[in-house]
């Protein structure tokens, strides 16, 4: 039983997304089993609920248990999908309780209130824009504005960084490349100067990196290896010129990227 | 004291991701309560655990009881901060079990496993790089690598809703804006012809779309309200004379749009 493929469910009265973030790392603890994975979102009727339990009852049959996670609010579709033939793990009912207890009140069981657009939401929008407007040393026009600025050699992960940051964290974050120029004289461009504070250095394997350039640009002084390991060398010796924070972006995610920076910068963006 | 301000604590030998997002949308149930948040990632040590601990228990004594979220594997971590004064709400543990019994087999405690750099993961940074060259209209060169086409006029929320569909998923989203010379001929542009069946639309309320537009280019025709209401009623005859999907964005979270379009388009990634 441990060697066959598992279907997972993702159920939710709202968009699946907290249910499926839960569900994936718990499974990942789980190396040596394969998943396959449905995302039923937007139960809203009793129907829906009910379509739901009869397909998870159709793949019971069919192999292994399948496994359910679970957000929901309203208490008749949770009802609803707990009569199921799956392991049924209640993530919202589970945590709720001990929160209406040391809260000393109810939970509000509205629906669809993780995802919503508010004060925070805007400001992740915001971030989005500036991320794309202060991309790639495009603009630098409100570095004064940005809680981070990212530097690094051509396709050493700035970009997508920058992106994660906004869209998880709603932080400013633009992004400055170090071109040949930069790394010869072996001095900050000038225009980063005023920044220095705010500047977060990635860096990258070179052969990771001629991989890399070599599927945008293939066969060309750009991406060859000599180039990759003397633009990398040359960068890292500025960072630790200038005591810039740095990380190594070759198997690290932008997740794990993004925890780093805001980490060293201090930065905590308000949820609410 | 349910109306004092409380401070949530995010605890993880990881990212803290995962804690932050179960924990932020369990605390959205309770909108009478202001909460303050503190991540504390990458607790790898006793003395790193110790240290978060003894911060925990300066807020206790300075206020009311914390809550904690964590997503420890390390046992003995998990074990140090589940001394504090705190509320210890464990994710981890309270699910893992469950699921080892199911799968009868143990959980790894590998740490880093949910955000780590791998198949899934260099898909979603592929699909960043798709949005980024197909925003705007800017290409249609690899249309047909396009799991989705969003339409719709300009400012109407495209761009952040493709790179999300990437970064989340790593769904292949393209955009194309619809101008006016598209609405005054109430036609498709021929380009999107061959991609009918991808195409999806976004529509917004035109006093939204003004304030939008208004930030961007005060003062002109492209923000004035007679225009937005043109186009957007134009825009939607469109969609509707074309049978495409289509939702409105004016209070709809990019989380909220990306789900609908996955299930309109019943795509279903795979996470793992």
């Amino acid at each position: 039983m441990t060697h066959s493929k598992r279907i997972i469910f993702f159920i939710s009265d709202g968009t699946g997304i907290t249910a499926k973030t839960l569900g994936h790392s718990l499974l990942t603890q789980f190396e040596q089993i394969k998943f396959d994975t449905v995302t039923i979102p937007y139960i809203k009727t009793a129907e829906q609920a009910q379509e739901a339990v009869d397909k998870i009852n159709q793949t019971a049959k069919e192999g292994t248990r399948p496994i359910v996670f679970a957000t929901l609010l309203d208490p008749a579709m949770r009802h609803i999908i707990s009569t199921s033939n799956a392991l049924f793990l209640d993530l919202f009912a589970t945590f709720i309780q001990p929160l209406e207890y040391e809260f000393q009140t109810k939970s509000s069981h509205a629906i669809g209130k993780s995802h919503t657009v508010n004060t925070a939401y805007n400001e992740r929008i915001e971030a989005i824009n500036f991320a794309l407007l202060h991309d790639d040393g495009q603009s630098y026009q409100r570095y004064e504005d940005a809680d981070v600025i990212l530097v690094g050699v051509s396709r050493s992960g700035k970009t997508p960084t920058c992106l994660y940051l906004a869209m998880q964290f709603g932080v400013f974050a633009a992004n400055y490349p170090l071109t040949d120029d930069d790394i010869q004289t072996q001095a900050l461009p000038e225009m980063l100067l005023p920044y220095r504070e705010k500047l977060f250095g990635l860096t990258i394997q070179p052969d990771r990196l001629q991989k890399i350039r070599q599927e945008r640009s293939p066969n060309s002084r750009y991406s060859s290896l000599a180039q990759c390991q003397l633009e990398v060398q040359k960068v890292e010796a500025l960072y630790r010129q200038f005591k810039l924070p740095f990380i190594n972006t070759t198997v690290t995610s932008v997740e794990e990227i993004a925890t780093s920076i805001l980490l060293n910068a201090k930065i905590e963006r308000p949820m609410f």
